[in-house]
């Protein structure tokens, strides 16, 4: 059995990522046979990763300063690595996955202002050569993706309540990163229906793997 | 008021630091005048920094790996830096740290198998120009530290049930720091009475920073 595909989704808040991950492993699962499609997120998709996230997401301590934040983001992710992603990889399962790498560089990086030459120096001693395969970066304006996040009544990640120049410079993150890595990243259109985006999704899918 | 002192304890189970730290802490305050004399602890001496030992020490979840653990170990140092040490510092007092980078070259690179050239990078952009001052690194046979340890009956953390090979070349990646860096460390003979020990510590604190 040859190594399955890893495929990551990314952007900002409201951008509808997760029902999209959904969809797409409903679709991947007939296509792939044998292979199993494995859905995880980030932080967390590991026990000890989870455990991680509850750190990061509900601490009652002070607020992790933004470098604090990147290295308990990577502790979660080579966590997550170790014992979700590689395996399955290994097997020749598919992974999909919400959230991965980028938002470590989009949110702490971009956003909280660490360099982005210490996230590369990080990622590649914990992911090394596991990059995703595809990743799918969910673009739209950031007014509208906060007021679908506030309309769901989502206010429960301290991301969503830090202001709108926060999330302009998140947004222009994740630009930066398709440009960066044309050769992974599609940019998907995240305004219109389920079904218009979805039909993004697949199509990116379809031409870069399958 | 210039900026304090900054003094880091290292060494392998059983070296007897931490009575040592309590010991010096108390010689050194009379000493200081108005400078206070802060007493810490890695992993933790922050409150978020304690809230990430706890996950590391005593975790329900599979073991974590050397690298999760490297990358939890210097989450807890970056906090303990923000929260704790380096405002001291600022304010002139002297800070005193039972274990700090070095336990992660030792530990999780020496024993563990990291490579240091990961563990410097994520050290340059975490500790910076915030290196000790002096480091007094403990040293002592394996068994007679083992001996030491298993005595007093703590067997609290994983580490010490490694086995004799983990411990030895725990003990060489201690001697290698010491090598690498003579400006900072100084390595102190842990055989001996409390009192002859204390006289060692003393003597490497007035000969490098009074």
């Amino acid at each position: 059995m040859t190594r399955g595909k890893f495929i990551s989704f990314e952007g900002g808040e409201g951008s509808g990522k997760s029902t999209q991950v959904g969809r797409l492993v409903e679709r991947l699962q007939p296509v792939l046979g044998d292979r199993a499609v494995v859905r995880t997120r980030e932080p967390g998709g590991s026990k000890g990763a989870e455990v991680i996230r509850n750190l990061v997401v509900a601490t009652d301590a002070e607020p992790w300063s933004a470098m604090t934040e990147t290295l308990l983001m990577y502790a979660s992710r080579s966590d997550h690595l170790e014992r979700t992603i590689r395996p399955a990889l290994e097997a020749g399962d598919w992974v999909v996955c919400d959230r991965f790498a980028d938002s470590s560089r989009a949110y702490q990086g971009a956003g909280g202002g660490v360099a982005q030459s210490f996230i590369e120096q990080i990622d590649a001693g914990v992911v090394g050569d596991d990059q995703p395969d595809l990743t799918l970066v969910f673009d739209l304006p950031v007014e509208v993706g906060l007021e679908r996040a506030f309309g769901r009544g989502l206010f429960e990640t301290r991301f969503e309540s830090k202001g709108l120049e926060f999330h302009q410079r998140l947004r222009e993150g994740f630009l930066r990163i398709v440009e960066a890595h044309p050769e992974r990243c599609v940019l998907i259109d995240a305004v219109g229906s389920l079904d218009e985006v979805e039909a993004r999704v697949w199509r990116a899918v379809q031409d870069r793997l399958l």
